[in-house]
């Protein structure tokens, strides 16, 4: 028999001290946590007293029956109060920072980061990892001979001081709940919950300590949450705790329907990257890139510049090579080729009217990019090349993409993914790309 | 970037090996898993090839998503297939069994096994120790002194053989993945789910080997599920669950608004399942204990035979102090008796109209009768003694019932517990009993 009440206490912290099965039967049951419920449970399961298989279904009952914005928003609160909290308060210039929820071909952080730093503004761009099945920005950076992820607290402030940008691995001392707490939910199925994403992101920004934040929502096949209602949802409630917490937040709403550039991998995404710099690369890189650094200015009272003219005029790629030289890289080295190629050209004439995002994503996970698990490595050279993007005209056996890879055996199970994920159609038939790349612009 | 496919396995048994995070993503989207999944969960748990985290993922989002009757079926195959399974084929008498989902005062193994024995049938009881909050079985015959809980498989059989009953602690080996299963589901609010508890009580009940079984599933305040069309689910679900098995199985529904007898706790439970076997005992206890005995014998094909009248005519008490010595017990041993007692009298005159089953028995857990960590002990002596039963009349002064504790300190909580939770109110009132005993029996 068992009574639905119990006084035993799992946790031993100084603040106030709660029974952890009430709290799952609490939330289990679709009620609220109280603030002081929530801090203990996150300081607790930080500290151990709280164990995995406890969070676990603690987990998988916000997952399936929500949060609050209360809850949401005392659930960030306590992942930053789990760490340490970063200031650049001395550095003289306005922060200003971008996060993407992550996309097939999203390199925007690549020329953004410099873009931004060439009006004055300081970019601290703390990027994570590709935890999961894709690279992340420091996995594509390291296809640069050199260059250096980890930097301490002290270069990072003298390189933002001196060049105005950094791309660096983010210290665990930051919202080590949150660590602790995603990898937990990568495990158990409990990923896309936008209670439990929007804590996460958030949590980290903020401990970050820049003053001014622009997030990319992702929205489509290739997105976290394939619905723009949800990414709608899931934006608003992170431009609110940014805001709630002091930071200039705003949020836009983009399209990752279709892959975005040409470039799917890590060195040819860095490849790119430095073709917008240089003036030119995909219009969709561009558009974003530009959109992006506008809102992060904007934020940051920085406005009336000229953005686009930066790609142009070399200043952004000034600032591209110097700041790769600070972390050690080499911006005119070589980049790393792949040992093989798998080309597929078109069967027939007329115009690419689908290209889907996420299984072009998959592949180029499949042959190397990205990673299975946490501690694996990925191949710098492996990825996809598009030639042509929806809407273009292709003629009967045109190179349609290429497939690159250390290992030739893995593109049977590329191919396999991406088969059936584009269509040739005929003059005049709709082109299936979801709409326009940038949908909508959220502040509070 | 996550991407919803991942091609690692968690799992290397034999049987085909299937992703833990896509399973969980299945149930967590509502969808079924397949018998085949089912296996190899339960199988890659048992051997601790999925971890307690996502096991406790996948808990939750059974518990909150639920299964089909194919997958309960399949899961209560699987936990059965993890372990060994019993035979008592060689006997030459029928079995026949029963279970209760548990409530309090709930003491009716006692007088049933010795008084269904009497009629030739062999009753194979193996009993759990309360895990949680209130004594069970085993916890109330441990006040005997000198009986043992723990009994060999051939000293059940030749016990059985012999004398027709046995209580036992049930082994190890049978369903080792329900008692993994359930000591997580007990940490992770898992616990009150009808596949879960329908495939963990059943799994156990088809190991044992019994021919028949009769289920006591209760519903009302005081139970495992209050409401009564919950626990007819679980009836259901279990009825099928045991007919599939081959084993001939019934439910009688009853009613645990208010506590079974007068007794509440362990040594003063079986004092009175002994006045039951003697001919006396509370009305209820009687009328429950002939119920379910009629139900066991016409299951393992005895009928016509007077029940009630072995209650009578001592072959009921005969049989029990045959088994309890066979057990190594003295049934003519002094029960422990607390070394404190508080008595609480009637504020009034008037009827009892009201008496909670659920805070009587938080009380007398809180006294002692109950555990509140699995390696806690239990005391004996600790419990509650009710003097009056909803309906009956009571005088000002008279007193209603008795705390007993050998601790003094405990009496505090336990009466903050009983606090509201019965009242005396007008001749005429209606009497909140919720209803008659036995609400309903289910067949397939």
């Amino acid at each position: 028999m068992e009574f639905p009440v119990s006084n035993s206490s799992t946790g031993t912290s100084a603040i106030e001290a709660f029974d952890m099965v009430d709290l799952i039967h609490t939330k289990r049951d679709r009620g609220a946590l109280s603030t002081a419920q929530i801090d203990w449970l996150i300081d607790a399961y930080t500290r151990g007293f709280v164990g995995d298989e406890q969070m676990a279904a603690m987990t998988m009952a916000i997952f399936l029956n929500g949060m609050s914005r209360d809850e949401i928003r005392a659930l960030t609160m306590a992942m930053l109060a789990s760490g340490e909290r970063m200031s650049f308060e001395g550095l003289g210039k306005p922060t200003t920072d971008k996060h993407s929820t992550g996309g097939v071909g999203d390199k925007i952080t690549l020329p953004l980061m410099p873009l931004v730093a060439v009006f004055g503004a300081a970019v601290p761009q703390l990027s994570g990892r590709g935890l999961g099945h894709t690279g992340g920005t420091l996995d594509k950076l390291e296809s640069i001979p050199g260059w250096r992820a980890n930097l301490t607290n002290d270069e990072m402030f003298a390189q933002l001081q001196q060049h105005g940008g950094v791309i660096s691995a983010a210290g665990s001392g930051l919202a080590p709940a949150d660590g602790k707490l995603y990898s937990l939910r990568d495990i158990t199925g409990t990923v896309e919950s936008i209670p439990l994403i929007a804590s996460s992101i958030m949590s980290k920004k903020i401990a970050e300590g820049t003053s001014a934040l622009v997030l990319d929502v992702k929205f489509g096949s290739g997105a976290f949450l394939k619905d723009i209602d949800r990414s709608r949802e899931l934006a608003r409630t992170m431009v609110e705790l940014g805001e709630d917490a002091g930071v200039a937040t705003s949020a836009l709403l983009t399209n990752m329907n279709v892959p975005l550039g040409l470039a799917i991998g890590n060195a040819n995404e860095v490849r790119e990257s430095v073709e917008v710099l240089a003036g030119g690369g995909p219009a969709d890189v561009v558009e974003l890139t530009v959109a992006l650094a506008r809102e992060m200015l904007s934020l940051a009272g920085i406005t009336d510049v000229d953005v686009q003219a930066a790609l142009h005029d070399g200043r952004a790629m000034d600032k591209w090579r110097a700041v790769i030289r600070a972390q050690g890289g080499d911006p005119d080295a070589r980049l790393p080729v792949a040992r093989e190629t798998h080309v597929v050209y078109a069967p027939r004439s007329g115009v690419l009217v689908e290209q889907q995002a996420l299984p072009f994503g998959i592949g180029a996970w499949r042959l190397g990019a990205g990673r299975a698990r946490k501690q694996d490595p990925v191949q710098h050279a492996a990825g996809i090349d598009l030639h042509a993007k929806p809407g273009d005209t292709v003629v009967a056996g045109q190179a349609l993409f290429t497939l690159s890879a250390d290992e030739p055996e893995r593109f049977a199970r590329a191919l396999e993914s991406v088969e059936g994920a584009w269509r040739i159609g005929d003059v005049g038939e709709p082109v299936l790309d979801g709409g326009p790349l940038i949908a909508e612009r959220i502040t509070r």
